[in-house]
C-alpha cells in the first residue's frame, strides 16, 4: 500500500523534533499506517557495562516506534505521550544495527495500545531481542503538544 | 550507615563502564545497600519532540539505578541483567534535573525485583515523574558478564 | 485518621458488587483516603498444579486493591477502570491469608497509578509475595459504570 | 499439525490439578507445541460491580495460557512458574465466552516470555479485549514442583 505522503511527513517532521534520536543515531525506515521501524546501528556510545546496548537505548527506539504507530492512527494535530511501556530484553542487544518495529494492536479514543519487536542485526539476518508494549495517551491538539 | 568502600568502588567501577550513562550526562550520586541514585542533568539532547525528556532516556536511568541497587546485593563477581522492566510516566520529564531512585524490593538468588522512582527537580523541588519496576537476573560471574 | 462513613459505605457497596470477589472468598479490611486492603483466605479452590493460590486469583485481589484505592482519590459518581497492571510474583502465595494492601502513587485527572503489595500470612506473620502496579482510568458518570 | 499424545496429557493432568481453573468454569481447548487456548464462559460468579468478566479472571485464564504455552517447550518433569506479567484491558470482557490464546514469543533455559491474547466471544463474533505477555520461570524437577 502506497503511504499517504502528508501522514509520512508528519511523523517524519515530528521524529526529526526527537532530538534524543539524534543522540542515538536512530533514524526512521519505515511509516504504515499503524506501523513505523526505527534502525539505529549498534555504537559504543550507547552500551551498558558488558559491551551490549544499554536496555535504555533499547527501550528509547521500541517507545518511539511504538508510539509512532499509535500517531499514525490519531487525527492531525493530536499528539501523543506514552502513559506506561513495558520491555521483555530477551537476549543480548548486539551485532550491526538494532530494528525497532512497531505496530497498534487496538487503537482507542483516549488509549492506545502499540507493541514493538526490537531485533539485533548481525550481518543482515534479525535475531528478536527485545519486545515492548506501551499505553500510548491521545492528547488532542494544544499548545507544545501536538504531533 | 556508612557504605563499604569495596562496594562503592564496584559500583562506580561499572558504572564508568556504562558509556551511554556519559552519552546521557548521567551521574552516580548515591550507593548504599540496595540502594542506588542517579542523576541527569534535563538537556536538549534528551528531548523528545514537545521538549520533554524522552521517555527512553527517563527508563534509561531507572533501569540503571534499579539495576545498580540489585547489584548491591549480590556477592562481588557476579553480574545483573534487567530481564523486563515496566515504566509509568506520571508527568512531563522536565526542570533541571532528574533523580533515579533505586531500591532493591526482593533480592532473590535468580531474580531480584527492583523499583526505582524518578524525580523531576525544578528550582530544588522534586516531583515524581515516573515509577519503574524491574526484574534483575543474577548473572554467575563469567567473561565478559560480571558487576 | 477517621474515615469519611460516605466514603467507605461508597467502597463498601461498590466491593459488594464485585460478585467475583465473593467467588474467591476476599473481604475488604480496610478503607481510608488512597488506601485499601483486601483479604483472602487461602483455599484449595484457588490453588494452581502445585498447591499455591493461582497468579491470576493473586492478581485478583491486588487489582481490587489497587482500583479501590484510586477509586477513594476520586469524586462520588466516577466509576474506575483498570486500563492495564503488572504483577510480579515473588514467592509462593501459601499460608493462611493473603492480604493486599492498594495504595494511590499519584492520582491524575484521566489515568490514576496505583499499587498493591500481596502479604502471605502464615500464623500471623506476613510475607511479601506479590507486588502490583496499575493503570486506574476515571470514568465519569455514566449508566452502568460508577463506583 | 498432530499433537503429540504424550504433551497433551502432560498439559491436561497439570490443567485438570488446577483447582482455580473449575472454580472459574474455564476448561483447556487447544494444546499445540507452543500454544494454548483457554474458554471460559462469561458467568455473573466472575464479573465486577459493573457487570463485565473481573480483570483478574481475566488475567487468570491468560496467565494460565501463556504459562502452558511455555510449559509446551519444556522437558517433561520441569515445571512452570510465572514470575511476572502485564496485562492490557483493551474492552470490558462480556460477552458469552472469553478465549485466552497463549503462545510463547521466546523460550530460553530460565526464562520463557509466552504471550496471551483474550477474546470476548459473542454470537460466535470474537473481539480482542486483553493482551498478556509473562516471564515464566522453568522450575526443575523437585517435589510438587513440575508439570
Amino acid at each position: 500500500m502506497a503511504v499517504d505522503p502528508a501522514l509520512l511527513a508528519r511523523i517524519e517532521a515530528s521524529f526529526a523534533r526527537q532530538a534524543f534520536m539524534t543522540t542515538l543515531g536512530a533514524r526512521l525506515v519505515r511509516v504504515a499506517p499503524g506501523e513505523v521501524e526505527i534502525a539505529m546501528p549498534v555504537s559504543a556510545h550507547l552500551c551498558q557495562q558488558h559491551g551490549f546496548v544499554h536496555a535504555g537505548a533499547v527501550s528509547s527506539i521500541a517507545d518511539s516506534a511504538a508510539g509512532y504507530a499509535a500517531l499514525t492512527t490519531m487525527p492531525a494535530g493530536n499528539g501523543v505521550l506514552t502513559a506506561e511501556f513495558k520491555i521483555n530484553l530477551l537476549s543480548p542487544a548486539t551485532g550491526d544495527e538494532l530494528r525497532a518495529r512497531g505496530r497498534v494492536v487496538k487503537a482507542g479514543r483516549t488509549l492506545t495500545l502499540a507493541m514493538a519487536e526490537v531485533f539485533a542485526v548481525t550481518d543482515g539476518r534479525p535475531k528478536l531481542c527485545a519486545m515492548l508494549t506501551a499505553t500510548c495517551m491521545t492528547i488532542a491538539a494544544r499548545d507544545g503538544v501536538s504531533d
